[in-house]
């Protein structure tokens, strides 16, 4: 059995059709979510599990060169196998205990970030204790630095001598779902890694353990230029420190509906195409609820007053580490006035109505740096494709989200 | 006009009356969330602003002397006025514009660390460029340290004569709800910056600036120790980096019905009360939606493999940096099998029936340290207080949340 996808064609499960889905129907699936693998992230410390999965001839390798993922196209991973890979990562990586790596830290050396992904259930093939079975999956990074320079090179040069690219610019959103999964998980955890190098507690270099979802700033350092291999006391080796895992940024966007549920706000940044707008957006921030944020950020975004706030669905967003939290806000009475004048990150607010949102979402969709489709009359609104959780937000107010009647 | 609250007395608002709230209830405001400050984010970075609130005669300090807060008794703050801590502070550390500050950065002063709150619009007198008005709050570290160590002990001595006290123990969980939403506020915003002191991205010391929420990795310090004062680049100063603002870890929470809705799981860890369940609970891992995190945890803890998940509503919590995400998810028919062999977290995890539940919800509710009330007998489920998530999550679906009928 492997941990159920709320993408499975139908029927995917008997109880999809249950009381909560009558009642709230299908779960959304945002673009980035869905991954078919299973991380199992207990048997991330053991280090025996983690040796087989990487040398099983069934592990895949999802390569990064300075973040950007090896694909064959912009809607196909290319996916190495351990021998590409191996004058990088060297023989088994996952060869000691992770206590053992730890003892012997040396920041002098440069080691190549591998992250274990998870396994994926539906292949056979792999097994360990013949209990977690399914085909491996890894992240590599493979840019040329330090000693694996060279081998680092050589493996670019034969990807692409095979017609393989490591795409370049930021966003990769015409990956198939589940291959889109991946990769976020991959993006994430490698720029976590990339990105924090030392320690915010004591200012000491860390190294990366747990298969990659974890950093820790070893009690030792065996450099041979640093003069006392001893280090001093850290805060982060005293207990459990967040600072020791990857980070994750929660964000909060919303459709606003107002108060008589007839219309809805969308912004635009001055940055978009002409006639594109969205909903509005923002970080979540310290001791706040969801709720409270998304209060927070229409008042200064657009001045609106918001009374009840619903959640929707969520997205992963690893650019770098956010995960979206959509909801619906609906105005009070008297507080749909829109006033630009608080923060001002918006060029422009707008109320909409039901068949103009609607319309958009049929002719207006599509990737900022795109044309509009076919149907699109110029002068008409704009709004981001079905990919972002912000045009399932819109969608699901005027398909009447969990109300039985539309919103709008 | 404020920004509105959930808690606020019926009737609230007429819109919470409209669709979404026909449909979902009212909006459950957990413990810690519900503060009645308007943070006015887009202030911070403003100089003149902060001096002007700091010095206001009814500016209101929260003190914390090593992140214990002041208290008057455990249901009272005790807010200090801008002469106590004058002497601590200085007579006004926003005199100068942020750009000014970094530039005369000094990593050989001991700065105690202030945080700008919000501002409480239900009171008048502090107004600013006539638009933003109320009782501004301020948090401040008033532990001895530093050149302040003098008058911070001696601060310290005299709100002990006054028979105040910086209140020894992690929870604050007495506090009426929008003390503690300002309280936890200050605690995750202090504990954040103390935790950060040096730059992930290049190991060097950083400083607070934007009146608490932001760390900045100066590109120079005078101090006269340092040989010199040019630091080398850092990836954090070029574009925004995430780095530089407090984090927030997501986890999931989630209330577990069985797949013909009669039966919810809980589970409990080895150093809880006899008798004591609860729902299970996790960190949200990097490129995860919350669906998919709360499906893995439940699987990774108890076995049990989920459907459809559905969020409720989420509590701020910070201790230190935590944002709970409460959701409800329905087991699969043939996946309520109990394995606690996978992830070791819980001693037990168990199948309750709606009779239990509804029983522990009325009689067997307590904090962890407490005893259970006058009407629980011995060996009945026991399950946490109406503070925590985990007890409206279990309230939530006895009641039949979103469904109309009872859930279980």
């Amino acid at each position: 059995m492997s941990l159920p996808q709320p993408d499975l064609p139908e029927p995917a499960h008997p109880a999809v059709d249950s009381m909560l889905s009558r009642k709230f129907g299908r779960e959304v699936a945002n673009y980035f979510s869905g991954s078919p693998l299973n991380r199992v992230s207990f048997l991330r410390p053991d280090h025996a599990f983690l040796s087989q999965a990487l040398k099983h001839p069934d592990a895949s390798f999802l390569l990064f060169n300075k973040l950007e993922p090896l694909l064959k196209s912009p809607t196909e991973i290319a996916y190495a196998k351990f021998a590409d890979i191996q004058p990088i990562i060297g023989d088994d990586p996952y060869a000691k205990s992770e206590e053992d790596v730890i003892k012997e830290y040396n920041s002098a050396t440069y080691v190549p970030q591998l992250i274990f992904l998870g396994i994926d259930e539906r292949k056979e093939g792999f097994a360990y204790k013949d209990r977690y079975k399914g085909q491996p999956y890894f992240a590599v990074d493979v840019s040329p630095k330090g000693l694996v320079t060279e081998a680092a090179e050589a493996l670019i040069k034969s990807c692409q001598a095979k017609g393989l690219e490591f795409s370049k610019g930021r966003m990769h959103m015409s990956l198939p779902a589940q291959e889109a999964a991946i990769y976020a998980e991959a993006r994430h955890l490698l720029d976590w890694n990339a990105r924090n190098p030392y320690c915010a507690a004591c200012g000491y270099q860390t190294l990366s353990i747990n298969a990659g979802f974890k950093r820790t700033c070893p009690p030792k350092d065996v450099a041979p230029s640093v003069q006392n291999s001893e280090r001093p006391p850290c805060a982060t080796r005293t207990g459990v420190s967040n600072l020791c895992f990857p980070r994750t940024d929660p964000t909060v966007i919303m459709a606003v509906v107002s108060a008589d549920g007839q219309r809805m706000l969308l912004g635009r940044q001055k940055r978009w195409p002409k006639y594109w707008y969205s909903t509005l957006a923002g970080f979540l921030e310290p001791a706040e609820s969801v709720e409270e944020a998304v209060r927070r950020e229409v008042w200064e975004e657009s001045g609106i007053y918001l009374g009840r706030v619903v959640i929707h669905s969520t997205q992963p967003w690893p650019y770098p580490a956010n995960l979206m939290i959509g909801a619906i806000g609906q105005a009070i009475p008297g507080g749909e006035e829109i006033n630009l004048g608080h923060d001002a990150e918006l060029e422009d607010a707008k109320w909409f109505t039901a068949d103009e949102v609607r319309e958009a979402l049929q002719v207006g969709t599509s990737g900022l740096g795109e044309d509009a489709g076919p149907g699109y009359k110029e002068g008409g609104l704009r709004v981001p494709p079905k990919t972002a959780i912000a045009n399932q937000l819109m969608e699901a107010v005027v398909a009447g989200f969990a109300s039985g009647a539309p919103m709008i």
